[in-house]
């Protein structure tokens, strides 16, 4: 079966569901700097003033007049006047003038006057109210001008950032105590299937308990959504089909694990199709776990079905879920940070068809790959062998091994890079 | 000046710490599964009964004894009367007897008679009650047996372990809704400095608003602690002395950020000497930025002194203070995930020391590199050249580049690995 024909692979696939989004302006609230590590802002953020405000030495020594301290050196020194210190924290009362030099600590302000700082390891008292200057300092040596850090009315930190202590620091050298991030977006959770009851139930015989309302939403959780859950449906259609319209309605995103049951995993796109045009975009992707997941917009919303095997649904959600939210935010895209590692084994794989491995990474040995720089720590990947409905093949892996859908397998001593999930 | 001989690389100044620290049993919570996401476990959670619980179907299909299928082929089909449809969610109220099979689907039960399922796609009806089989089926295929995901009384998650959504999810299986987990790590955050000022309010020329104690809150939040800012203080050492003496009461980690001036930098050696023993174990560190940082330990507890310079201060504390905080966790290291970029353009160091430039990522082309696996997305990693007090050096860096101790530097068009911060 030539499946890859009719299949499309998960590029391909994300694209269209993408593209077919519509992206209104997010709706951004207001919250402390404090309170917004990993949010996305909602507006530029523009410096009110520069920074530094004050030209500051970043050095402890002496603030001079670079030109009198030309051709200066140890064993021809120049001599200045020395006519005051420079308090930490406020403005010096004096001016530095021609032959002058005053004491000026790491942070503190330079005097005017002066536009220079000579280092106090190149300088000596010589005696009472004079200085030895020992090396020549060039304007604005060891001198932060007024605005190197940023220039007032400039760009620090544009829409789409997500927040992190680095933005959080820079807006409070700014005085920027609050800022406008865009509202998590909510994402609506439904879980079908005649067998599937709440966690906290105590399963009878045939029964199990919902996994995928939960990982699902610790997932919606970590990439910056709202997760709300819905509820389990059994094969129940107008149940169903209400319960997504409301959803629909509450959220910016709706996503349907189906049941295992062929009933209803007929249900969600019967559903999707239900909720508005276009409907079903895709249905079934050429990937390996996750060939069942159907991908709909409905009014410009999408409309995820996940499979009901725990494992598929996550890689899935990792695959479809993630980018959607990324893209309700607005947030700029980062690059994907892996761990490179060595295969243990063979890894087959049909052409045409991208899988994702579950992989344990086990240190190996201290040493160096690949480049002089690169890490001290070296890994070997280990796959985790198990059927797409185990979720504790997931709940050991450190990560997650693509092969693309243009190889036939991964060879066992290949480096590979690995995801970390 | 030959700094290297008495200043210590940070792999063993770091070393040194952690081997300082007592290390009692963390303080732990109870929490709801569904909120322990990114929470470090601080029990091993044991499987309460089996996964699954009962033999279940991985296809839709029927259940037959494998032997009643041996030998079946396309054209030499086995002929199977149809019994009747395992309910989904429910036991079924009959037994597979020899000659016989079920209407089985995903995830529904095995019934009590039958070992394997044939899947749909190689069945045909026959005649009414009677099924032609056309595949021969093993014993145990397509079944998922009792305890094959996980053995009942099986440590499922062991202590140590950072929850992720396949650890929620697993859990949720299992029926276990709430787990202890370690209380966060308080971390307490003081601020030196006559010039530095709160970011609400207006620098006098001469002041700075406090960069280090939100950046480094910001760091604590996200390595898993809860930072508590205990205020800015000036050149008061005993004021200073107090403040810490309190923070080291209340938190199990005390960092002290010192202000630019000579003054306030070795007051932060005097305070973490008169807090307990064995104070001060480093004193400078052979690194770029933060060569100033103070590593201390009092009474078992970490005190950090780190440079007041925004840049050295935060890239110290990815160093020194998120090692801690994992330490007081108890927390199971997990392998740094890293980009891998080609470097711009060369960068000098000095032999010995080990430098950490903030660095852009910047998307160069689409295309293979390294192996057959690897990234579809080219980087080119850029570093940001600017003085270690301009915060937003970092805010435009993406990630930190380390050239290790025993490199003079890296070469343009070499492959780097860089940090995300």
């Amino acid at each position: 079966m030539p499946e890859f024909l009719t299949l499309l692979p998960p590029d391909e696939a994300r694209a269209l569901l993408l593209a077919h989004l519509s992206t209104p302006e997010p709706a951004s609230e207001t919250v402390d700097v404090i309170a917004s590590l990993g949010r996305v802002t909602a507006e530029d953020l523009i410096a009110p003033h520069p920074l530094p405000e004050f030209p500051r030495s970043t050095v402890d020594g002496f603030a001079v007049r670079a030109r009198d301290t030309f051709g200066a050196s140890e064993s021809l020194p120049a001599y200045l006047n020395l006519i005051g210190e420079v308090p930490m924290g406020d403005t010096p009362a004096f001016e530095v003038g021609a032959g002058q030099c005053a004491i000026l600590h790491t942070g503190g302000m330079l005097p005017p006057g002066a536009d220079a700082v000579v280092m106090l390891e190149y300088t000596q008292s010589a005696r009472t109210g004079e200085m030895e200057i020992q090396r020549a300092a060039a304007e604005g040596e060891n001198v932060i001008r007024v605005g190197e850090d940023v220039a007032a009315e400039t760009v620090v930190i544009p829409k789409g950032r997500v927040m992190r202590p680095a933005e959080v620091g820079g807006l409070m050298a700014l005085g920027i105590v609050c800022l406008r991030v865009v509202t998590k977006p909510k994402v609506g959770l439904i879980s079908t299937g005649d067998e599937v009851i709440e966690p906290s139930q105590s399963p009878r015989p045939g029964q199990v308990r919902d996994v995928n309302s939960y990982t699902l939403s610790a997932l919606v959780e970590r990439a910056g959504g709202e997760p709300i859950r819905y509820g389990i449906f059994g094969d129940q259609l107008e149940a169903l089909k209400d319960a997504a319209r409301k959803a629909l309605s509450e959220c910016e995103l709706v996503i349907i694990t189906a049941g295992s049951s062929a009933s209803t995993r007929d249900m969600t796109a019967e559903v999707i199709g239900a909720l508005g045009a276009p409907g079903v975009l895709v249905h079934g992707i050429n990937t390996r776990p996750g060939k069942p997941t159907i991908l709909g917009v409905c009014g410009g919303k999408a409309v995820i079905g996940l499979p009901g095997n725990p494992v598929s649904a996550l890689v899935n959600g990792y695959l479809f879920v993630v980018p959607v939210i990324e893209k309700l935010l607005g947030a700029t895209p980062r690059p994907q940070a892996t761990v490179l590692a060595r295969l243990t084994v063979n890894l087959p794989s049909q052409a045409g068809r991208e899988d994702w491995w579950p992989v344990k990474l086990i240190e190996s040995r201290k040493s160096k790959v690949e480049n002089r720089q690169s890490s001290i720590v070296n890994y070997e990947a280990e796959p985790i062998f198990g059927k797409s409905n185990l979720i504790f093949t997931l709940a050991n892996a450190d990560g997650l091994l693509r092969i693309p859908p243009d190889a036939t397998g991964l060879s066992a001593g290949e480096m590979v890079e690995v995801v970390l999930v």
